[in-house]
Formats: C-alpha cells, structure tokens, sequence
C-alpha cells in the first residue's frame, strides 16, 4: 500500500497548484498572467479545469479588485456558506471584513413583508450599509437581478462584482445580464459564464485577490 | 431583453430538478432509486454531471445515513465552511448538530505541539467526542486518512462517512483508501472518486439526506 505523507498545507498547496499549472499547459491552455492566479486558485478550489474556460474578466478586474481590498473594502457575500470560505486571517492583515446578511432576522422578515426573496432584500442592505463594496455571488442569480436594478437605479457601486451564481434556472442569463453592464459601466467584474460556480466558487476568487494583495 | 422572474426559491428547486432528471435521462444515465435523490442535490449544487459517475454507495449508505439522522446523529465537518452549509432548519427539525473543530484554539495549540495538522486533531477530537458520528469530509484528504487511523484502532465508529475532499495531492487515494475500509467493515460510505468535491459537495449529500429523511 502506498504511503501517503501527512504534508504540510502549503507544501501540498504549491504541488496542487504546479500541477495545475503544469496541466492547463498540456491542455495549451494560455491565461493572460494579469488573471492566471484568479484561475488556478479557481481550479485548486473545485479540480474542475472547465474554469480555464468559464471565467471571464472585465478589464483589470483583478487589480482593481485587489486594490479595493487593500483599501479594506467590505465584502458582501450571499451565503453565510462563501462568507466562511474567505480566509478570516488574510481578511483581518488587510483590516478586510465579510458581510452577509441572508440569516438575519430582518430579512426574513422584510422578504415577508415585501413578498420578495431573502437574496433580494439582503442586496438591498448591502446597497445601504456598503453601497461601495466588493459583491460575492456564489448561489442566488436573483442577487445579481437585484445588483442590476440597484445599480441602475444608482444605489449601487460595487468596487468588484464576483458573479458566480450556479445552478440551471436563470443563473446563465443573470451572469450575462450583469457582466454585460459591468461592461458598459466600467464595473470591475469576475464572473463564470454558464451554468457553474457556486459558494466555493466565490471564496476562492476573494481569496486569490486578498492574498495577491498582501494577505499573505 | 428577457423577462427573468424573482421566483420562489422552492418552485426554481424543482424547476431545476426537473432539468437535471431529464438531462440524465438524455445521457442515458440509470442511477439506482435507492441513491438517485443524493446525486441529484450534488448536480443541483455544482451544475456538473460528473459526480452522476463520480459518487459511489456502500450497500444502503444513504438508507442507513437518513436512519442515523433521523436518529439524532451529530454531523462532523472538516471545514466551516461545510457546517454552514447543511440546512439549519432541517437539522433543527431532527434535533441533528453540525459540529466542525478546525478553526478552534485548542486544535490549533495541539497541532503545533504535535507537529501535525489542524485536519488530524479535529479527527482526534471528533472520535474524542462523537465516536459514533456521521463525518462529512469535503476538503482536508488528511481527514480522511487520520480517520481511517482511528477506525483501525477502535476509536471511531462513524455512522456514516461522507467522503468528498477536493484537489491533487492525496485526495483521489484518500478517498480509494477509505472506501475500501469502509467495505470491509461494513461502514456505511458515500464518496466522490476522482479529484473532485468540496465543501458544497459534503453539504449537500448532507442536505439531500436530511430532507429526506423528514428535515424539510
């Protein structure tokens, strides 16, 4: 039986990522170097290399979206579930802090009240309390639908848009939706075209940024 | 422009549910009754249909899971991120825990007096504490390892092992290695083969079990 070695975590991280690297090349995949780090971070996170392929960047996102963090910009996520899966250490060096507002007691209550969705109210006190924050969207495209309207409505600015929702009901249009005024509005915006993406998803591009940005 | 609607999220459930039976069905892909519901929640959550070839069952793994829940049995994650990804509600209905040692001081002071990973010493409190445990593991291949150890030795006796670590390093091998053990021991198993998984993978499993053993 093969011995398998207790390895340190990032021993095993930079073999992980030499692999991946050394596998996108086999593939003749080519990422441009400005967000190869964003993809393979990706692909480290989920062993799923169709992410080569899925992620798309407006212009500088990444940059841009490192600088936001380095300026500590909050973080608004749509689970509690991506929220934890950003690391709290590179977060609290960049004095960096993850909100997400979906298990408050208000936002059950005012989707009730307003007979919307916990995704939809919760976007809308993200727009109050961190009108110029980072957005991570890992689960809910009806987040995005509402980012949209707040955005065009002008309560909204996000510093970066992380557009990754997954799933087979209006996640693929909610993403094309909102990269395409990410695009007309000079939003910073990272997203994964089709239907994958996902909590993990999100995590693991804010995690990339903040520890290009100093974090770690 | 397309008109998206904010649907209700249990119809858009359903809806996608819907999707993913019948883009099985055009595959040609036969998934046993028995399972069907696990693999189904898994594609809903990742939108990939590897994992209808990916996950595999020791004999009556999910039957024998739902009876543990539906017992009470306390679920052991090996990441937050995991925890807080089994729907709340449904344990709550169950009267089920989610418990995940990781990010607590003490395993963070034992593994550095030992010399050894925060993974291994959350596995050591996990036997410690709830021998008879159900373990969903999605990330750390260590995990898994240091608790096919401890089944070895006589000090875990899961109720159900939920094995689904993501990556490149030790994870396609851990998973074999603990599959085979729980085999042998008649240890009911639920694992992803290959490279991928993650923490919303062991989420899911759970919540698919969780639902249908009477949480939702």
């Amino acid at each position: 039986m093969k011995e398998l070695k207790f390895g340190k975590p990032m021993e095993i991280e930079n073999e992980s990522m030499h692999i991946i690297r050394r596998e996108l090349e086999e593939m003749g995949v080519e990422l441009p170097e400005e967000h190869a780090f964003v993809v393979h971070r990706t692909i480290h996170t989920t062993a799923d290399f169709d992410y080569a392929k899925n992620l798309v960047f407006t212009p500088h996102a990444a940059r841009r979206g490192m600088e936001a963090l380095a300026a500590g910009t909050t973080i608004v996520t749509d689970t509690n579930m991506a929220r934890s899966g950003i690391n709290a250490k590179a977060m609290e060096r960049l004095g960096v802090e993850a909100r997400c507002f979906m298990a408050e007691e208000r936002v059950a209550r005012r989707a009730a009240q307003l007979g919307t969705t916990r995704a939809v109210v919760s976007m809308d006190l993200g727009a109050e309390e961190f009108p110029g924050g980072i957005y991570a969207i890992g689960n809910a495209p009806t987040a995005l639908l509402r980012m949209e309207e707040l955005i065009r409505e002008g309560r909204l600015h996000p510093a970066l848009i992380v557009a990754v929702p997954v799933g087979f009901v209006n996640v693929v249009e909610s993403k094309e939706r909102i990269l395409a005024l990410a695009e007309e509005r000079d939003i910073p915006a990272i997203a994964a075209m089709g239907r994958k993406g996902g909590s993990t998803v999100a995590a693991a591009i804010c995690n990339a940024l903040l520890y290009r940005a100093g974090g770690r």
